[in-house]
């Protein structure tokens, strides 16, 4: 599991992804300048700008055979059409060359431009456009011809599911140029959102024109311009440029410059707003002043740029906006409201062995701890304890986390080691060969076999067995016809230990494998989705049938058949006191203190994770309520003897990001965006639910072999353990600094520092998991409250500024930087503007739960 | 193997690495015009400029405790001091703002510019600079103390290989600015070319002055200025950019924008040639005009962009350079001159079971077929049939580059499979546990034992014994002790399969991992190497680890002790009859027809791919002379009865592929770049003389166990296999387009053609497999041949337009091409430019061997 909040400071990830439909209008509170909206979409409030479909066509074919063809389409990136391959690029960052954007200035502006034009049908628009008075009238009939030519476009009409419910934009043209029918068909209309308004641009070279013809036309009302767009949306911007043929493809060019511009958030917003030509100019300067320089001699204009993952914040773009920047501070100590789910609790085996080691009454004594730990819970409850949860940083986290994924990973690969020592390999040196059946009978020397009691194999090995009456039947064969199977190599079980490897290292890789999948490039997304959500479940699978195809005797899976207590003779019901002496329950108080400890960590930790703003959940915290239905349940299970607390870490994050909801991508090139959590009570209710009919499931799970669930637990522990930042520090380690990512942290704190930082992180994990391992094991949960009060040391090591970027701050540093307006390098370094922006943008969440 | 030339026409890699040092100079024919070079440099030639270093060094602290810092820094990329961090960024293509590019231009156009400025020291250089007419004497009093004053420069002195020989260059500094001790320890001026010459850019804002300062110096000797630049070089250009405070970084940013332009190869080589003010904006507008220009609203300007895979084409940018575009096509029919190598040959296990199946004289068989094929050969050479290569398109060669590599992983799979049989697997339901030791002796009955001749297992195992004198001793010991080993168990042993299969899982995972290290980012570059180039090796040492740490009777690899003949009582030379009849020395011309046409396309095919331009051979092909020498081999190895040939194409390429020359990247953001090739004759012979010594290495080749070189192989087989264009189209056909990598075959052929071309070489493939499986594999060779002439079929199916990029052209087709100037989508679509340039652009090598 990645601990969300821990992003990795990358700068590529530290950004906002905000859905199609609401980044490029939402920061437009002004109304709609064209009046009355005359789409029949919904969504498209007063207070928003509808989004734009840009359409170039190009005129292609001088002097022969003229057409008008699309060549390229914006909506939120480039696509290009590629003739030769009759398809549509992959969706990339559109690039301009400088002199484009200037010739086209110095067209606009002197060429016609129309800001809100009445035209309501692509007949009158072209007769307004090409009423230019540098024109002879049959020059204007000659265009206004060309104009009317019906376009080629490169439609793909097979089917795809909509991506914003079906909207019948039929509706929409309410003229005469009634779109074409594969226009009506095309996929793309599925895929933008509803309310969009197109853009036409016409670029190309015209031999009969003397001078070169510019025309920018703002529609009042949008109509859909018969076939001139491919999709059929009501039209709101039309840009005309034709001139003489020229070297190079100067007006493509033109155009592609126009869309781009209209493709910017900015500048349509101020075209759309623009009452006369000098707004236009203006807008196109503004656009100028804020583009990103490539330098010839650094960048090969011809690659084409993916789309990034996020785009730039518009925020800063618009100084008249009020920049809303939500709640960056995580809630601490909020008011108790229940969310999270907490199942049927089981923690602290070493309790269970201390009780068993000193010979005393198991149960009455668990009893009383859980009477204990249930009274400190409610203490902390009513005390309001989880104010402290404030002093829970990433350090301690971190700690916490990677603690309890190496857990998973000794575990795993120790229980795969007895497995070998219980089926053990037979190496040539030491066989086990030996084995037959021997019946009673005549000549038999039982004797012998009773008295060397097979307490050493080699006895037997070497010992002369005289006459005996045998046969060589199987073990069990020979037990029911009577007779008795002799030697070593009766009891042992081969192929076993290898096997179990096997299924051991497939159940891990492929779970790895599959999880992956989702990033591939091959299979529909449905397909690549259904793989890695249910990679561990398909591993299981595979494991299972692999095993099973086999049939050998590996060992599985042991589910009790009947439901009843697993002490034979014990009540349903403990008594408080059994065999044990009255002060036991007065002693209690002290591993119930140690136990208070971990649960209200591990409760906590959750409940911040749970909490940070990131998820932008909607229903507030339950802190302390959480923690009062934990001490209820502690005390429930106590009494029936049921096993006591899951760490909850795991499970809740698990639970919270099946729950995710993201805009589907639809627009080309666009990355999907975390729109947040289906919060309700339905799915925890029946994920318990189901965990408590399990017991029932016996019958089913016992087909599944032991070593497919370490491979499993393998699997959990290395992904938890890869997605923290923690791990993320410990390879830079290992890597040249050449080679080192260009993550936030490393731009702001030396190579040394963050060194030492892990270093001392590696130190505190490696003292906790002696501590672990040593009989002084029940004082652990102590030492993991411990890294609390190290990471308070840690203020004398490192500055603020240090520990903000490696860690985030403690309260009290938080109110010291307040106070002091410490930033002591942004003020040295005359401001770094670059990163400020990237560090006070709200992250995305990425919480990366690896387990099913 | 990757086949070379085959390359997937990526967008990204199809571009030429020049390597640093020539790249920004190699384009400029004129003479150095600053006079003699007092650099001591060896390689800058008088038509060469030498590289540029530039600093930007930035005034801070203002008002009150002002200082000089160096903030950036420029060689090809950018690279920006982390202040926080105190170390530089990663190197990345440097991004400007439009504005402080206009900003620095009317500064420049007001400002003071000297060309050829006679300045021998810095303090020279500074008088000149601040006697501007608009300072008070005071004024400039002020500006020069701090002009002189020494700048923080944040260096690594830390030890590192010299990229370049260790060029002393305190020799260049003759004046008594003499730069510091850890400026000459600074670990970037190993990197360095020799002869690269400095730039500094000082910006800032100073308070006390009325309005900006500009000035831009040419030095006409560069000398070293003191401790102004971080590394003790000689600075050939000066600029300082100084004025009022201003909203925002603007003296920063045009101090950015200077060494930019300043570092962009145009814009250098202009203005080192200019000779006035005029000059000098001329060169900015060009590279304003060339600049590519990314939207505010779709790209982040705070994102730093990596170092591209290439560096855009110069030659475009300079019409005055004559374009040399060196020789695309590729060398067919070459005169022959030997140099690639022929170990001993063997193929055609075909031929061999046919011998045998007939109950003939194998070996004399054998010898006349080796005389036919020898005569083919020669009359083959003697025609100069090599010609015929011209139609061995991408088509054939990845047929044949496939059809190799399926059989390599086929016979993987086969022996891995027939491994399990041979050690089967002991299931619960058959055991075959049984096993003792009997004595011969009194009631023993031998007679039962013989009479069912253990034919019959389940006979044995419900067979009564009787009264044995048994005992469990080990099979071994009981022999040896005069006993006989009764029972099935006896003869199994167990676990070999599944450690067999582990083993082979084991080398094959470790290899492709291994292989795979070369693109960590972890360890530095020398041990990634290592463990890339010998991941074969190291793969078989763990699996020959993993085998001898558990000491199982795993299958050994057989090595004869003996030097000699392996057919028992044969001589060293074949006799030329032997058994059979002598009508078979003339039916022996048939399979040697077929034989022929085998070593015929193997050999050919192999030339023709390390002939190819990419690879910048120095000498000559040796076509014919090849094949001369493969007959006289033949016939050689045919007399002696040895093995015949080994196919050619895997080891010739991974012999060139570890012979690559490539530049060592030194310059920040640099990527290596392909040299050249190591040609000589000394590794072909040393390769196999150590081949032929390894019979003599019998006692360490018998520790390695058959399933870790069948993990080999497998790896081969699929790394082979993965690396052909053929397989990438494969994928293709499972991906949605919206994830299909922008190939650029994609962008020129409709998906559904592409399609129809992978289909039918799959089915060729597949034919080709059956025909292989099945008795008629003895024609196996014609159908080889087979496929140029389905590929001459296809030329009805695709245009040639379609083949130039799904394949290439056949001779015929590039005449028709070339006589009819038939380019149908580039007259069609008005020219793309974009791509007709990625398309013409030398390709670098990708040789991608994975088999050391």
């Amino acid at each position: 599991m990645k601990l969300p909040g821990q992003e990795e400071f990358e700068a590529s990830s530290a950004c906002e992804n905000i859905p199609t439909g609401e980044m490029d209008s939402s920061l437009v509170p002004d109304p709609n300048p064209g009046g009355p909206s005359d789409t029949d979409s919904t969504e498209v409030g007063v207070f928003k700008d509808p989004m734009l479909f840009i359409q170039l066509n190009e005129l292609l074919g001088w002097p022969q055979a003229l057409e008008w063809r699309e060549t390229g389409r914006w909506v939120l990136f480039e696509e290009k059409l590629e003739v030769g391959a009759g398809r549509w690029s992959a969706p990339h960052v559109p690039t301009l060359a400088l002199p484009s954007l200037q010739k086209l200035r110095s067209l606009l502006a002197e060429g016609l431009v129309l800001l809100d034009c009445p035209a309501q049908s692509f007949l009158e628009l072209v007769e307004q456009v090409v009423r230019v008075e540098s024109l002879s009238p049959e020059l204007r009939g000659q265009l206004q011809a060309l104009l009317l030519q019906r376009p080629q476009h490169n439609i793909r009409t097979t089917g795809i599911r909509p991506c914003w419910g079906f909207t019948d934009l039929r509706k929409a043209s309410h003229d005469e140029d009634t779109p074409l029918k594969e226009q009506h068909q095309n996929a793309l209309r599925l895929k933008l959102p509803p309310g969009v308004e197109a853009a036409a641009v016409l670029a190309g070279e015209l031999g009969f024109l003397a001078q070169p013809l510019g025309a920018f036309v703002r529609l009042r009302n949008p109509v859909v311009l018969g076939p001139l767009t491919e999709v059929p949306l009501p039209s709101r911007f039309f840009c005309l440029l034709l001139g003489p043929p020229t070297r190079g493809r100067g007006y493509h060019e033109m155009g592609r410059a126009v869309a781009v511009l209209l493709s910017d958030p900015q500048f349509q917003w101020s075209v759309r707003r623009a009452s006369n030509l000098h707004d236009l100019l203006a807008a196109l300067d503004t656009f100028l002043e804020e583009v990103t320089v490539l330098p010839p001699g650094r960048w090969d204009p011809t690659v084409r740029i993916p789309p990034p993952k996020c785009l730039p914040s518009q925020h800063k773009r618009l100084p008249s906006q009020m920049r809303e920047i939500k709640g960056l501070s995580r809630p601490r100590g909020a008011p108790a409201e229940d969310r999270h789910d907490h199942g049927p609790h089981a923690t602290c085996p070493e309790l269970q062995r201390t009780g068993r080691d000193h010979n005393m009454d198991y149960l009455p004594f668990r009893l009383w701890i859980g009477i204990w730990v249930a009274t400190f819970c409610l203490v902390l409850v009513a005390t309001e304890a989880s104010v402290l949860v404030r002093y829970f940083t990433r350090f301690t986290e971190e700690g916490f986390c990677a603690l309890i994924s190496l857990i998973f990973i000794y575990d795993a690969l120790c229980k795969m080691l007895n497995l070998t020592r219980a089926y053990p390999i037979q190496r040539p040196g030491a066989p086990a060969y030996g084995c037959f059946c021997q019946y009673p009978g005549p000549g038999e020397n039982e004797s012998q076999w009773t008295r060397t009691n097979l307490k050493n194999r080699d006895d037997i090995l070497i010992m002369d067995l005289g006459l005996v009456n045998a046969s060589l039947l199987p073990p069990s064969e020979c037990t029911r016809q009577g007779g008795r199977p002799r030697g070593p190599g009766c009891h042992t079980v081969p192929d076993i230990a290898f096997f179990s490897l096997l299924l051991f290292l497939t159940s891990f890789l492929f779970a790895t494998a599959l999880k992956h999948v989702k990033n591939s490039r091959l299979f529909p997304s449905m397909v690549r989705k259904v793989f890695s959500d249910f990679s561990s479940v398909l591993a299981i699978l595979l494991g299972c049938g692999l095993d099973a195809f086999l049939g050998l005797a590996t060992p599985k899976l042991l589910v009790p058949r009947e439901f009843k207590p697993t002490l034979p003779g014990r009540d349903w019901l403990v008594s408080p006191f059994g065999a044990n002496p009255w002060w036991l329950s007065v002693a209690a108080a002290l591993p119930a203190l140690l136990l208070s400890i971990l649960i209200f960590m591990d409760q906590q930790i959750t409940a911040v994770i749970l909490n940070r703003a990131e998820y932008r959940l909607q229903k507030g915290g339950g802190f302390h309520l959480d923690l009062f239905c934990v001490a209820v349940l502690m005390l429930l299970t106590s009494v029936l003897g049921l096993p006591w607390y899951v760490s909850a870490t795991v499970i809740s994050l698990a639970h919270m990001d099946s729950l995710r909801r993201e805009s589907r991508a639809c627009v080309p090139g666009e990355a999907p965006s975390f729109l947040g959590i289906r919060e309700q009570r339905v799915t925890g209710l029946m994920v318990f639910i189901l965990t408590g009919i399990s017991i029932f499931l016996a019958p089913v799970l016992k087909f599944i072999p032991m070593p497919v669930l370490y491979g499993i637990f393998l699997y959990m522990g290395v992904a938890a353990l890869s997605s923290i930042q923690f791990m993320k520090r410990v390879q830079l380690l290992l890597m040249p600094a050449k080679h080192q990512p260009d993550l936030l942290l490393l731009r702001h704190v030396s190579l040394n520092r963050v060194h030492i930082f892990t270093a001392i992180q590696l130190a505190c994990l490696g003292l906790l998991w002696i501590i672990k391992s040593t009989p002084a094991a029940i004082i652990f949960p102590l030492m993991l409250l411990g890294l609390v009060g190290v990471r308070k040391a840690l203020e004398w090591v490192f500055s603020p500024q240090e520990l903000l970027w490696l860690d985030e701050l403690m309260p009290e540093e938080e109110r010291n930087i307040t106070e002091k307006g410490q930033e002591p390098e942004h003020s040295f370094s005359g401001s770094d503007s670059e990163d400020s922006e990237l560090m006070y943008q709200p992250k995305a969440p990425e919480i990366n739960i690896s387990v099913n």
